[in-house]
């Protein structure tokens, strides 16, 4: 009988490769099996942060059988939910050959991340699974603008840029984060300018990913792509 | 004339040392210089976990020159603005001196950090600085959980445990962490109970540090430690 496999659901941070954990690092090392999704754009955006980690840390992809897993860019449930479970069953292919994967995700796998619904679906059919928790997207957004995400006794909101009561939300007191909010800003801006937040608005695209682009004032910026990150203080 | 030091304001994670990225690692490897905030019980925390990072990394404390930073338990603005003052004229003299140090910090400096009032007075001052960012505690306490922190639209709440409003903020739709809420646990039992939300938090108390104890159920837990982290989904 073949010992089965456990799936590792890894952070690799939100861009610069050198904010990947050692554990992360040391999964990656060891794990036969590499499963990355690909990201709408169809850019490997994940892999091609790791390939930047591993190069110099003496770690090669050659060994390793990468998977690629194709998520439709859809907000169709049951197509999703399709997509998931096609990935799920190709990783759990593996795992009962007694591999372990390594499913990569950019940030933290915790925080919006498409791959934790297909390490939800392995872990719910019982198989050994872990999460390496990672450095978010917008930790470093406010790393990178040398301010605080958050302080003292102030509340932290994070709304993604869909959500349903994002004005409600950002009328709130305390520190407010819009995340990927895609398409045309200016929606966002008169939002923000109608509760008098505009000002204190700024923004960050692709934080740490080639062609990252800061803007103190979020109020300057026109369009986003799809790794924005606004902070509004 | 010599060259002023570069301030690196770093965090080492929530605990675990394999949670330290390659960046952390790299920046308290060079440095000359080692602040370590003191925690309230007088136990150097940060330094605990650090030691046991670079246990194995090959890389020594012997050859530095570490500063404990000691802030005072207190709430009270002017006692704590004295302290941060003194902290940040004893790292701007090692800096004059050409020295760069790295200030070490628990989790991530932006969420919640003392350390980064320290940053701050040493930003302000002119001084060159930068913020590594960390994971969260957060992030590693939904980890442990293998749940996601937050999916989809939903949006992320993140309360202090003496935030003003955290009722209202916990009757919000959405993920919610509550943060810290040292001593007794029953009142926030309470709030969950009244808006039933009491059996969909789960807790953790020094999450990845020696003494870690997970709840999946907040309510079976009684008192709590300074490093307990509620997630509500």
């Amino acid at each position: 009988m073949i010992m089965k496999g456990t799936l590792y659901c890894v952070g690799v941070g939100p861009g610069d490769p050198e904010l990947l954990t050692l554990k992360a690092l040391k999964i990656i090392r060891t794990c036969p099996v590499l499963a990355v999704p690909q990201s709408r754009t169809g850019v490997v955006t994940a892999q091609g942060i790791l390939l930047k980690a591993l190069d110099g840390c003496g770690v090669s992809l050659e060994d390793k059988m990468v998977i690629a897993m194709d998520f439709p860019m859809t907000r169709d449930d049951q197509v999703l939910q399709g997509a998931h479970e096609k990935a799920a069953r190709r990783l759990q292919d593996e795992l009962d050959q007694g591999r372990d994967v390594c499913l990569i995700t950019l940030g933290c796998p915790t925080v919006y991340a498409t791959s934790i619904y297909v390490h939800r679906l392995v872990h719910e059919a019982g198989y050994d699974t872990e999460i390496v928790p990672g450095v978010p997207s917008f930790c470093a957004v406010a790393a990178k603008l040398q301010q605080p995400l958050c302080e003292k006794d102030e509340a932290l909101i994070v709304i993604p840029g869909n959500n349903a009561h994002r004005k409600e939300l950002l009328a709130l007191e305390g520190s407010k984060v819009i995340m990927k909010p895609s398409g045309r800003l200016a929606p966002i801006q008169e939002e923000l300018r109608d509760l008098q937040l505009l000002d204190k608005a700024s923004m960050i695209e692709r934080c740490g990913l080639p062609g990252e682009r800061v803007y103190e004032k979020a109020a300057d910026a026109k369009e986003t792509g799809y790794f924005a990150v606004l902070l509004v203080k």
